[in-house]
């Protein structure tokens, strides 16, 4: 599509450009956009689109396709354009853009909306505030449902949500809920009093997003209200915004499970390279300096390395099956604990598991490799041997302590994912080495 | 309140339990309910609820607890239950039961849904039809807006979803859809042909669920058509269910990142230890094997090694932050591909990224730990030196094998997520030992 609009743009055919992207929705026309880089071009281009349309495109373009927008439209457009988006979606461009750009948009809404604007850009990030949108059906209880049909019809078109209704009392607060399918199934006579629930589930402003992303999983729910602490309703979230939630919420785990710390919200590509140094090198100094822990372990036991130097090329497999078993079992506990499957009053049952698992991936496991290392490898019997024991218990030990971390970290109230891969590896790699060497000086100068 | 509802119970208060549990909506009890372990006390609870709360919970049940219900009750009560159900709940419910319960289920339903659910079921796992339901609201095109919303209004109770309508031919083919919000603002004279958007987005039935949650996501979808070849509507997909693949895909990606295989759906209390023991072994069986290359190697340098054992103190260290630092580049990279922040096509600005971010981290964590040698270690000067020198080059190349790995496994369609640590972190093992001894040789000898 990029080329064919290229092409006609050269051949200054506009109204077939406009033809074209009439065709397409708006996220697809704003897939196109995005791909044009001059801002001549895109302006154009935008300029061509039907006026609904064109605020319908805006907020799917990319902040700084959106900034080139602005920057280059009248005061007039921009009102136009602002007039027809949602809150969030408004709060959500304005935390994008430089403060020139801000005071044109704000400049171009009416005073009430921009008192609104400001409120909502107060809410602390990732708090249901922060991610909620004002545009809600609002209904009394004493209407019938024929006036609350007529109602939702003549208001309907401005609301960014029109099937989950909220009955108020004047002073705003929240009595009922009722969704549009219900109300809808209903006689027209009847008084909506008589059908909302009013036993509903709401969040508070300063809730944070993933209580709201949990609650939107549990009910099934497509909107929520939230409330403040008179339960008075402020405004809706909707389910497309907790996706978002959902997807950033598992990034962060992601990163901080690799020991990155404060991940942006911003994309791979846009985040600059001094931004990723900084995330990604505060750990990787911790565990390098924890790392000499392990250094140290085998300094102490230099005499019995030179005694037999075969044991050192058996360390990087011994540590790296301890912090690979420590990692899967980290990861599970982790996840788990992230979708509610397991709560920190399973945790003997956890490291029950655990146990097992561990004792029974560790003999196959070891059993395997004594196999292997005396026939394939030749190794001398008794350093298979104590190769072999030292997996055995490395492999328990690090399960447990793979699922401990995480589980003890729940318990404290800090975060799990914290708890992960990189520092479960640096305890399990001090730990096996210890196993690994008092094994080595027993059963080596036992032989003696 | 499951305290409570003992006490009743045991008070043969039978009333009150009523009401209390009358007061809750169905997620509520459906969580009061599963705590209580008794079959005869689960079902002498379900049985005290009105018939169409009865139905909302069920779904929401334990698959034991709807295996105790569907056991005990009669066929009138399944039939009762299972008529006020969704198809897609009730293949939900019949893939966790034991064949003489799905007997009894398919029993009392009508033979056409019967069918249907047979249909339903030989959808492959993970595809659009699989999670797709078929109560959804169908319209014509020269129906007048008054038409449609009354056909809503008299049908609407029994669809899963109505906000989405979709327009077909009389051979089923789609035409168009129309979002309830749309059709209520329109004129009740209005015709439907006249509002639809002929330009929609569908899935096919063989779709991956995959692909389905990525459509919803950017198109900020509440439902969206499942079609045929011939595009026959033949369900649609509802946001919930899609918010449970894309949890579910996200525990797949975690798993496959840990070195788990074939991950279950089941959740972590319910898989049985053998089955999980054998996800995992299998990875760590691989790995144990490959990193006896790492033991290869430092066989091969036996002899520097002997001459000065200190070298052996710094290996876990190193190796550590070579793993470190590729799984770092690796998350980032996995999940950014999952994202679809970034495509194979990037391939280029993201080597060239993870370069700058590499040599940054690496010029740091190098100076650091040469100084922190020196002075508090009181390492001898040389040994410090290589160990540093080491340390570059492995931080540099561990984030660009963390990177390419994933890149390169979208490239040729396999699955990035298990180009993940464990195998990233043998490679980088063995390259930094390589560059270690490489660095040692050449320094040791030509200082004496």
């Amino acid at each position: 599509m990029k080329e064919l609009i290229e092409t006609l743009l050269k051949e200054k055919k506009y109204f077939e450009i406009k033809s074209e992207l009439n065709e397409l929705n708006a996220v697809e026309i704003s897939d196109v956009l995005n791909q044009f880089k001059l801002p001549e071009l895109v302006i154009m281009i935008f300029r061509l689109l039907k006026k609904d349309k064109a605020a319908d495109v805006f907020p799917y373009l990319d902040s700084e396709h959106q900034e080139m927008i602005i920057h280059a439209s009248t005061d007039i457009e921009t009102r136009e354009i602002f007039d027809e988006l949602y809150f969030d979606d408004i709060v959500d461009i304005i935390e994008e853009m430089p403060s020139n750009i801000v005071k044109k948009i704000l400049k171009n809404t009416d005073k009430k909306d921009r008192h609104l604007i400001n409120q909502l850009l107060k809410y602390p990030d990732n708090s249901a505030g922060s991610i909620m949108t004002t545009e809600y059906v609002d209904l009394q209880k004493n209407m019938k449902v024929s006036e609350a049909i007529e109602e939702i019809r003549k208001t309907g078109k401005d609301k960014e949500n029109i099937y989950t209704c909220y009955v108020t009392e004047k002073n705003g607060k929240l009595e009922g809920v009722l969704s549009l399918k219900e109300l809808i199934a209903k006689k027209d006579s009847t008084e909506i009093e008589d059908i909302m629930n009013k036993n509903f589930v709401s969040v508070n402003t300063n809730d944070d997003q993933e209580i709201v992303a949990d609650l939107f999983k549990k009910y099934d729910f497509i909107v929520m209200p939230v409330v403040d602490h008179e339960n008075r309703i402020l405004g809706i979230i909707t389910v497309d915004d907790v996706m978002d939630v959902v997807d950033q919420e598992v990034t962060e785990d992601f990163h901080k499970m690799a020991g990155i710390t404060s991940p942006t919200d911003d994309s791979y590509l846009k985040t600059n390279v001094f931004t990723m140094a900084k995330q990604r090198i505060g750990w990787l100094a911790v565990l390098m300096i924890s790392d000499t822990i392990s250094g140290n372990i085998i300094q102490g036991y230099e005499k019995v390395l030179a005694k037999s130097i075969i044991l050192t090329a058996f360390i990087p497999m011994l540590m790296s099956s301890g912090g690979n078993v420590g990692s899967q079992s980290s990861t599970v506990v982790i996840r788990s604990l992230a979708l509610g499957e397991i709560s920190p009053k399973d945790a003997f049952k956890v490291i029950k598991k655990e146990f097992f698992i561990g004792t029974m991936v560790s003999i196959v496991l070891s059993v395997l490799n004594f196999i292997r290392l005396i026939t394939l490898e030749k190794t001398d019997p008794t350093i298979a041997l104590i190769v072999s024991l030292t997996l055995v218990f490395t492999i328990i030990i690090s399960k447990l302590v793979g699922a401990l971390l995480p589980l003890g970290a729940k318990i404290v109230k800090a975060d799990p994912a914290v708890m992960a891969t990189p520092l479960i590896t640096t305890i399990s790699d001090a730990v096996t080495l210890v196993i690994y060497f008092t094994f080595a000086t027993t059963l080596l100068n036992s032989l003696k």
